[in-house]
């Protein structure tokens, strides 16, 4: 019993990380982001508030791992491969596969409760919101720069437009739809956006 | 002391309501929208309860009131005619004009920590979202559809565009970085955003 074989030791240490990831994303998604700690953490993971802090220095980083961990998850159930966008030559059809994924990951009801209450408490909490962004989803936004600036290269996408900002014409009608209701999400709407940013609103 | 002029009695009675905008807002910027009750607007804003229900049917109602004046304050502010859009056949120039007034009311410290404590109360209470995007962003979402049906008419606008999807192009990207910390907001910035979203990301 006191020496434990490694592949025993790391499925348990696995099923314990498993078992966090899913408390820390449960309890946000129900008492929201200030009144999740540490200690609700380990209560509801059955584990002691020293395995945590063995692994992770606060409750943020604890859900930063555990959304890093449910976004690659979502995404593959969705179909896609996790963190990357295709690069087929046809910027178009990259672009709408890539978002009709983010569709599915944005339909899932696991990513629903626990996306929400962290992003609301972004909103109106700086800090959280600053460091969530910069790690959860500035990796992401990378993609799309560096999938625009391939196209920049293949002549598909104009050279003075910056990716960065191009961007925007992709992910925030979505996001926006999602955060403030203003509008269904559907693939049909995400292919919708992709023709009408790449060819423009006024005639050619 | 028992009749009151009837002009008296308007100035009062305005300067309660008055009163009332001004303890909703800074109570839903402070405590956040759940906290935020009739009476602890009452007592902040120095009027009993009744006085309230006498106007109004709920805090909902409160706080959707005190928005619709806030917001036209901060348009004016702003320099801009609140909830239109100028048509002077130049949809470009007429498009950043209302964005930079956009802008200003977004950077307006009045606007912003009440905005954002309803804003986030939204992304996680689907009634709550639904009910201020449908009161507070559709009539200004209209004014976009409005402008760009206009545009279209004159040509400026494909006929094929839906101009309810194509006016988040213009306030989807704005109201992310706002919300979720995901860029810096300028003047400059919301100019490109025009551009890019008329002439479009591929070369013509």
């Amino acid at each position: 019993m006191v020496q434990k074989s490694p592949p025993d030791a790391t499925r348990r240490s696995e099923k314990s990380r498993r078992a966090i990831y899913d408390a820390a994303l449960a309890l946000v998604a129900e008492v929201g982001y200030p009144k999740t700690t540490v200690e609700g953490i380990a209560a509801r993971a059955g584990v002691g508030k020293q395995t945590i802090y063995r692994w992770w220095a606060s409750k943020a980083d604890v859900l930063l791992e555990a959304f890093l961990d449910l976004s690659t998850q979502a995404a593959r159930d969705a179909g896609a491969q996790p963190y990357t966008i295709p690069d087929t030559g046809d910027l178009a059809a990259d672009l709408k596969a890539v978002l009709r994924a983010t569709v599915d990951q944005l339909r899932d009801p696991r990513f629903e409760a626990p996306s929400r209450a962290l992003a609301a408490e972004g909103v109106v909490n700086e800090q959280v919101g600053r460091e969530f962004t910069a790690k959860l989803m500035e990796p992401a936004l990378q993609l799309y720069v560096d999938r625009l600036r391939s196209a920049q290269r293949a002549g598909q996408v104009r050279a003075g437009i910056d990716p960065r900002i191009a961007l925007e014409f992709f992910i925030s009608p979505l996001a926006q739809r999602w955060l403030q209701y203003t509008g269904p999400i559907s693939y049909e709407y995400t292919d919708t956006l992709v023709d009408y940013a790449l060819h423009g609103l006024s005639p050619r």
